[in-house]
């Protein structure tokens, strides 16, 4: 029986999750967890996950989630391609820069873009949202600045560091694109001009084999 | 040349990483990082972590921060006892736990023991002190009932779910004996009497040996 994944369309945790299937080729049955319908709160998801979040995966009768424990499940099961290195140095560099991207940006990503996306953006909000995109930018700053070389964060081959920040920058993109967005100046788009080191790995990431399967499908509805 | 360990005298994060060489035996030369003098911000220290934060880590040539990083790579350099299991089961609940721990306890946890530590607690703050104090001790309360059997909180051996749990823990324990913490009114303590499971736990923790030397030096002075 295949590896079944519930995911969330959008969702940054669920798309790392999906590119970790797509580059190691991993069959999987996907199963979308629909909010809006309340999908994440009906019994049988709660029995998957507690707490209501995606991603999960269910494997027979193992359920598993938060995104980094699934990512290095899929490691164990499909070792290769490797994304977490082989050598000790090579996966604490990497697990250093997953770190980095969990503490630093992803909390600042979710703090510019959930207000956009829900319409929360208003005079009283304005500064703290600004400010989370400010966060988010000098994080990706950070990144443009280390990222010297080589075709993917690390070097040559993609790891875990490049699937868990790729969906958070596409966040950021997104939702500075936004009208609402428009007034708060942020100044990351035209992206290949702010960090044009991440919009040539940007362009990388979006030609792997498999990756349209990963791309949120409502956000091609706009 | 033996691995140096930078860390910060009561950092849960550095604590985790103390645990784990105690665990697994691994000698290592010893670097307090004095906040108090500045040490996290000399140009020495920057070059280790540029972030100014603890833990990190010097092997040779090689640096590392970020205490996830520091615990994979050090189960890497001594495999044994391993602390993220061998089958990809075992890896992926240790992994969901540790997450758990990061996503959702230590922020709890730092809301309520930062701003008690540095007196910091006033009408202004305490309803959002009092609120991170609860949600730390409902995620407590998730880990007393789904911890069933065994001396661990995932069976019969230490894992890294173990060494990450049991700093956030005492970190509550101590703010919450805080005379300014009184009146808070959380109900944590006797910890034996809220979370029997979790003192019981802790004892075994505290009965390892290196443990000693893992403990706060400055809160041995209260």
């Amino acid at each position: 029986m295949a590896i079944e994944i519930f995911w969330g369309s959008g969702s940054p945790f669920s798309w790392r999750v999906l590119l970790a299937l797509a580059v190691k080729n991993i069959p999987y049955e996907s199963k979308l967890v629909e909010f809006s319908k309340g999908m994440h709160k009906s019994p049988e998801y709660l029995k998957i996950n507690p707490r209501s979040k995606v991603p999960a995966l269910r494997d027979g009768e193992f359920t598993l989630y938060e995104s980094l424990a699934i990512l290095q499940y899929l490691e164990k099961v499909h070792p290769t391609p490797a994304l977490f290195g082989s050598t000790a140095a090579e996966t604490g560099k990497i697990m250093q820069w997953v770190s980095e991207c969990d503490n630093y940006l992803a909390p600042a990503v979710e703090g510019f873009t959930l207000p956009i996306y829900f319409g929360q953006l208003n005079d009283s909000t304005r500064s703290a949202v600004l400010e989370a995109g400010q966060n988010a930018l000098a994080e990706l700053s950070r990144v443009e600045e280390r990222y010297e070389r080589g075709n993917y964060l690390l070097g040559d081959s993609i790891t875990a560091a490049d699937i868990c920040y790729y969906p958070l920058l596409l966040g950021v993109l997104r939702a500075a694109g936004k009208p609402a967005a428009a007034s708060l100046e942020l100044g990351v788009l035209p992206l290949e001009k702010r960090f044009p080191r991440l919009a040539a790995w940007a362009k990388r990431i979006e030609a792997l084999p498999g990756y349209e399967k990963t791309y949120p499908p409502h956000w091609r509805a706009g």
